[in-house]
């Protein structure tokens, strides 16, 4: 495994597709490898996109790695499967990507759809992000389509988190759910040519006006027509200014902090699941349930009792 | 408390959303109140339907519920929202039903939406059943809108677990993923007056033969036109032939029990995440961040180390 990851970060592209197929199926000879050079990775930016389906997220996002590849970056793109159970969509859309960018090294683009037993989409994404860091990618972009919350919160991994919306969708600015407004570092109009991309932009600006002081950063709103090319640059700059912002006012440890905040949390609570489910604390388990069985506990006093009995 | 559950118990319709409405906040005095009465709770047939976006869930359920009133029966529906944080449809939806039923006290239509801090939005669906339980309502319908494994997980919080799908949406069989067909006690082709429908009967047929054999269950495939009321009889009929087959071979019994051992698990789940945010765990997390702030460990090892700490 230790030569794996020298190969990966070496930039050996068929390593680094396996190590994210390792990282993806939980091999912990893998991940042992890559915690013992966890403190050693690259930090590099990370741009997150979300929206609904069908605001054309996929478009901008291979328009935004062509003009950052353009730029000389090495970029990567992760496309996390809003794992329904029920459409397919999202991976054709990656594997008409993958080919156009089958032959270029410095481009790698690849979905993530599994999730564990215990939930932990995120912790995958950020393994693999981990896994890209290391093969010297920078920047990351990280795209989900916002069916879920949780889908949401995985954009939320990136230091930069682009809302894409569309006037098309018919979605109006009071149905978007609290949360997403606060989510978005930079708002993108896409498919701004249609009928209603103005109302969106002033419903959008009024939104943004009554939110909560921040910290002295407000969500420029760029328009864009991503399958003609248009505003990809804006979309581009802005993220930039985001970064310059965080950088600039000593925001980016805080971002950081949170984000490592999360992912022990999510990481902790896997873990406490796996122990539920066949560690020390499965055998209380069983005896909650047989109390609630044996009629002398509701589920909810059942596990009130085993959080006790686990002194936590 | 008490004497709000004496009057949801009266099937007073008031009280009845007024419980529910505090349920779902989790008030822990209506919650105290209604785990005193879990042992004496009536067990009413529960049914799920799940099904992608767009397969005419809504108006199904709408359909069985007006043909089970008309038998005489005390209906209730359920429907969860798939907490986009994009779009507001599914409520929408559930006002033009609420007013439909307005004026009848013997059908009871909610939409819960509000996932907790810690998720748990199946813990909730079960507290709403259990109050509707102790309101008299039986059968019980929970309609989920499945875009993502946790609102099919939803569904299978009932009895008989009916998937809706259709032609139109241009799924094909070999696009659901799997778990689907395995959740499905009923099948319904809805929308079947459309073109591709027999071929979707014909890929579902195949792939029902190729799913691991079960209890000797092979779920009906029925054909719908729920605008037209067409299929909605043979959907009922269908979830009746299926509650009595779990009646005939004692596995009614079994159903309970996984759905207890998943209710616990949730819960369990939900008690561990509030004790890692501000209990007893807390502190332990916040000196496994420390140890990754320091560079000596990574998230996995300080989380590794977390759960040994904690003894689980």
């Amino acid at each position: 495994m230790d030569d794996l990851l020298r190969r990966v970060q070496g930039r050996d592209t068929r390593a680094l597709a396996r190590s994210l197929s390792l990282a993806e199926a939980g091999d912990s000879a893998l991940l042992d490898a890559l915690d013992a050079r966890y403190a050693a990775l690259p930090q590099p930016s990370r741009i997150g996109l979300t929206g609904p389906p069908g605001a054309g997220k996929s478009t901008l996002a291979n328009a935004l790695v062509r003009e950052l590849r353009a730029g000389g970056h090495r970029v990567a793109l992760v496309a996390v499967d809003p794992t329904s159970p029920f459409s397919g969509g999202a991976l054709l859309g990656d594997r008409l990507r993958l080919f156009e960018h089958a032959m270029d090294d410095e481009v790698f683009v690849r979905s993530m759809a599994s999730r564990g037993q215990f939930g932990g989409l995120a912790a995958s994404t950020e393994d693999a992000c981990d896994l890209l860091a290391l093969a010297g990618f920078d920047p990351i972009l990280v795209e989900t389509v916002g069916v879920g919350q949780s889908e949401v919160d995985i954009a939320r991994l990136a230091d930069t988190t682009v809302v894409v919306l569309t006037p098309a969708s018919g979605d109006s600015v009071q149905a978007l759910k609290a949360g997403i407004l606060e989510a978005a570092d930079v708002l993108v109009i896409n498919k701004a040519d249609m009928e209603g991309a103005q109302r969106l932009k002033e419903d959008l600006k009024e939104a943004l006006e009554l939110r909560a002081p921040g910290k002295g950063w407000t969500p420029p709103i760029v328009e864009s027509v991503a399958t003609a090319g248009r505003g990809v640059s804006e979309t581009l700059e802005s993220i930039r200014s985001h970064r310059q912002f965080l950088v600039d006012n000593k925001w980016m440890d805080e971002v950081r902090r949170t984000r490592l905040e999360q992912r022990l949390f999510e990481l902790a609570q896997q873990g406490l699941a796996r122990s539920l489910k066949s560690g020390a604390a499965a055998a209380v388990l069983a005896r909650a349930r047989q109390s609630v069985q044996a009629g002398t506990k509701s589920p909810r006093q059942a596990v009130k009792g085993l959080i006790m009995e686990l002194g936590l």
